[in-house]
């Protein structure tokens, strides 16, 4: 095997072009292999093989710098910079991670996870190393999608004003996550195609060459010789930002890369290589649903007991109160099979909208469709919420208004790792005024929760985590909770368990144990993160000698802080005690239970930290 | 007056134009004076005085929608839409806001003065009425500085694909705050200096008329139609995203602006009016030196006493530091005046980075040159810092990168409100892994912080107000202050006070008040609010019988809040009492002892809240 003989990417540049064609065969083989074990991401990465091979075939990496945006399609990249032969641990705990990590390889430049940074981090790059006066090539790596989102978008517009030194690889699938949307997409669709673009090339230098000028070419012709240019070339988009168009180019055509890739060296100005990729290329089943293929879920990872996820829940829901409510809409941003909006979206195609990887803008665009009257249903990861927070501060909750927004994947999620745990919402969100922040304990609170906040006339955000075990719910005939009201579910007068979420069935589990060692346990679901139900803390939890929270996110800024806060604020003495994730980046591992039992917050860990602290109260 | 006169908006429709002309005189007038009474903002007003009173002539407001971009520019719109009686009391106590607000007027969608959200909250309103099968107009005005905003480019690539009606007022003075950066401002000058564009519009339309189609010709045909088109208007920019652009037109010529409008009105596709205005048109002096009259501060305001502002402080430190250190950049979202940045922006041009609207590119691009060797220190508001939260955590905390984020403004703005305080940051950021978070005490605690943080080799996060009234202080000879350090300034035994920036001069203010009532009294200048000074505060706060924690931001997840998280982990059992400024909405006032006086956070009654709470201790 070729691959196994590679000790670094600067080997490459010894092998022939068949020999590179033979290596790109075993990196697919390799990576399907794997991600069958392993879960991953299978769809981006077997459409990136050709692009690896000669972006490393062309550049000198580490030397040169490679930014791969999101860096969910990185497998080849490891492959191909020493990481073979731990290939089998991807995504487990202690392998490599499913995303760019500095501390696997001198190759991996950012840890990284969310789309759209590359550009801004590959600026500063180019823009550190001008002013060192050095030479090396700063590439960065981007999907199609990527240019849906702001932050790309503000990077492009300062791409020229920056460095004339910069180049970006455009690899567009016509697809990100899900088909992508808005009118970039539709400008790089009408760019791939052109058909005339090949003809038209050369027959436009021969008569822009005809026109006086070049170089010392007054203004006006020069202009005018721009717009000539781009009646025949239609690359004027990212020529109008300063940047030299060259593409589209076959991504999966490797002599080609390697020809526009040294091409790309030689450039004076920054450069974007538009080239076009397929989605699984080499893999039938996948090429034809790579949206099924995008994120695969590991086999051996799934317990033996039935696991549902909430997006299905949030699916069922929103179809049922759409069908019987024509107000309500519903927006993701290109999360739309992830949050399960996906069921609507075929439903109520003109009541549903995916925004692409623009997650200020959802926000920002349900609030004004809340102001217009309808209700909008907002379906975001937790960790992705990071980036809409000025509009949940700005739009929606100084302007307080009627909306919910579901908050998929709250807590950890074990084999994508620090990127995409989402442990800090609460702290991001929680201190917004007016606004309604919860946590069901089980899926059937989900349901009472998600119709109730229908009725409640306020924004509010709801967290989740991905998957429950319990039976699934019934959706009609849902409960109404008034706001800020938490639940009893058990009452004893040593230690007051206030617990949210899944934690909620932890505490159930511990009570027992804590009657075995003969301490009497109060068990509130607390439900409402802000506002607390300060009328039935404040009447319980004096009555105990201590208060004990229990949360999945960080201690500060979390639930428990939020309780501490309140508590010292209301001059409420009895001892509590926050348990939660540390302040600290929490790595990949194959399942949950590992973290947990690493962190100590697992629930025998749990049980122990709680006696320890009981019995330290003099 | 013809103003007085105005009952509302649709009493424009009975005045002739020369009748409107005067109207626009008057309105100058009347902002004039009162910006230089209450302070504000004036050379954003004076520069769309014309289009607001072509807006209301020719739209239905409130039935049609004007969304205002920021909305620092609407004193025109407030004086035609029947506040002309209370402007007086603008910026003040009680007063009209600098900013719309719904509270004052249905004329006023929403509370705004965060620039790139009009765009998509338009956007929701328009789809809103699209799908209540109804016909208002939904009009968004925004400045051209706000292209360069990533929210206001997601919105841009969604226009199309979600409505076939609003209408966009690109209010282009080529200036926002500071002159316009980034290709976008290129693109805009290129479409205002084209001096053809008038002369060729007929001629095109004339030859595209020759060629066979219109609306039934093949797509092949459209798009060489389309092609030639953008030989002749050099419009292709907006046209690429959907709009039909129309423009630019003289935002001063009110009989134009009327014609344009009124076209608008009939369009049946998304439509992007390029209006072309004067910053401080009307006033000489302001159209010299728009930047200098952006915000006109307030004159009697000023105390007695001098008082210099951080931002001179930063300028000059950050000299002193680029001079002797070449790895040191600075970089800003167009604050490069508000923040203190001009000055070094002069004189090391190519060291200086002033992105635009974009704050979130600001952070990460920051966080790439971090990467690539270099010191940045980027200098952005307390509130603007809410738009770059994932820049933190995803590009510098998970990354760990020795740079320095200055915030500015942090605690009141009074004048501007709701918006513009910096009441937030510490919940939205603190929760970090990683990061330094400090609020120095006094400006010579800046500077020793400022000048220590190039030596931790961490990110770090400064808070500071505008405005302080000690001495000027030196900036050679820093003192270094060692990571999470405290700083003891007096000891007792009764009571701990805890206290971060200003709030340490108050402790010390109130220290002999307690005395002369037998209650002895620690001061701890807490400094670093992440990591705190675990060692200090654990062998300190325990001797006393109450902790108090000061600080200028929201109680919810602020100093205090992670002050009482701690504790309660750490099982410290002192009772804490933490003050800081309630979960809510803190409108504007014209001066900030007002705000203090009214949320009991003055002086005196933060003395006389301790004394209650010392008091009620058993």
């Amino acid at each position: 095997m070729l691959l196994e003989s590679l000790q670094g990417p600067s080997d490459l540049r010894a092998f022939s072009l068949p020999q590179l064609h033979v290596m790109a065969e075993e990196i697919r083989t390799v990576i399907s292999q794997t991600v069958q074990q392993n879960g991953g991401h299978l769809a981006s990465n077997l459409g990136v093989v050709e692009l690896s091979i000669a972006l490393h075939y062309v550049f000198d990496s580490p030397r040169d710098k490679m930014i791969w945006d999101v860096s969910h399609q990185t497998y080849a990249h490891k492959l191909l910079t020493g990481r073979y032969a731990s290939f089998s641990t991807l995504r487990q705990t202690d392998g490599l991670s499913g995303f760019s990590n500095p501390d696997e390889s001198p190759h991996d430049l950012f840890t990284t996870g969310h789309a759209g940074t590359a550009l801004s981090s590959a600026l500063g790059l180019a823009k550190a190393r001008d002013l060192r006066k050095e030479n090396e090539h700063v590439i960065a790596i981007l999907g199609d999608a990527s240019l849906t989102n702001g932050l790309t978008l503000e990077a492009l517009s300062n791409v020229a004003s920056t460095t004339h030194r910069l180049i970006i690889i455009l690899n567009d699938n016509g697809f990100s996550i899900a088909p992508n949307v808005g009118a970039i997409a539709k400008i790089l669709s009408r760019l791939i195609q052109h058909p005339t673009y090949a003809r038209c090339k050369r027959l436009c230098k021969y008569f822009l060459n005809l026109i006086p000028g070049g170089s010392s070419c007054i203004p006006a012709l020069r202009s005018m010789k721009r717009r000539i240019k781009s009646l025949f070339l239609p690359s004027s988009f990212f020529e109008e930002f300063g940047l030299h168009y060259w593409g589209p180019v076959d991504g999966h055509h490797l002599s080609d890369l390697i020809h526009y890739l040294q091409g790309c060296q030689k450039a004076s100005s920054p450069m974007l290589l538009h080239v076009k990729t397929q989605k699984g290329h080499g893999n039938a089943a996948v090429v034809q649903h790579p949206e099924a293929f995008h994120g695969v879920a590991v086999k051996h990872n799934t317990p033996s007991t039935s696991v549902s996820n909430y997006s299905e829940l949030l699916g069922r829901c929103l179809e049922h109160m759409m069908e019987t409510d024509e107000r309500v809409v519903a927006i993701t941003a290109a999360m739309a099979h992830g949050t399960g909006l996906d069921r609507v979206q075929k439903k109520f195609p003109s009541r549903v909208w995916d925004v692409g990887i623009a997650e200020a803008h959802a926000v920002t665009f349900a609030a004004g469709m809340a102001k217009g009257g309808l209700f909008p249903v907002c379906a975001i990861y937790s960790t992705f919420m990071q980036r809409a927070v000025d509009s949940i501060f700005h739009d929606v909750s100084l302007q307080s208004l009627p909306m919910l927004i579901c908050m998929d994947r709250a807590g950890l999620s074990c084999q994508d790792g620090p990127t995409h745990h989402g442990l800090f919402d609460i702290a991001l969100l929680a201190s917004a005024p007016s606004v309604i922040y919860v946590q069901p304990k089980n899926p059937q609170e989900w349901v009472d929760l998600f119709f109730s906040a229908r009725q409640w006339q306020r924004p509010v955000l709801m967290r989740y985590p991905k998957s429950f075990s319990e039976p699934f719910p019934t959706i009609s005939n849902a409960a109404f909770i008034p706001i800020g009201t938490a639940e009893i579910l058990q009452e004893g007068h040593d230690i007051c368990l206030c617990a949210i979420g899944p934690l909620v069935a932890v505490a159930q589990r511990l009570a027992p144990l804590f009657q075995e060692q003969g301490i009497s346990i109060t068990i509130i679901n607390v439900r409402f993160i802000s506002p607390l139900d300060e009328t039935c803390l404040a009447a319980l939890i004096p009555q105990h000698h201590l208060c004990v929270t229990l949360e999945e996110h960080v201690l500060a800024g979390g639930f428990g802080s939020l309780m501490a806060t309140w508590m010292a604020h209301s001059g409420i003495r009895t001892p509590l005690y926050p348990i939660a994730w540390p302040q600290q980046w929490i790595p990949h591992t194959s399942c949950d239970a590992d973290l947990q039992k690493r962190f100590g917050l697992d629930a025998a860990s749990i049980f122990k930290k709680i006696l320890q602290r009981w019995h330290s109260l003099s």
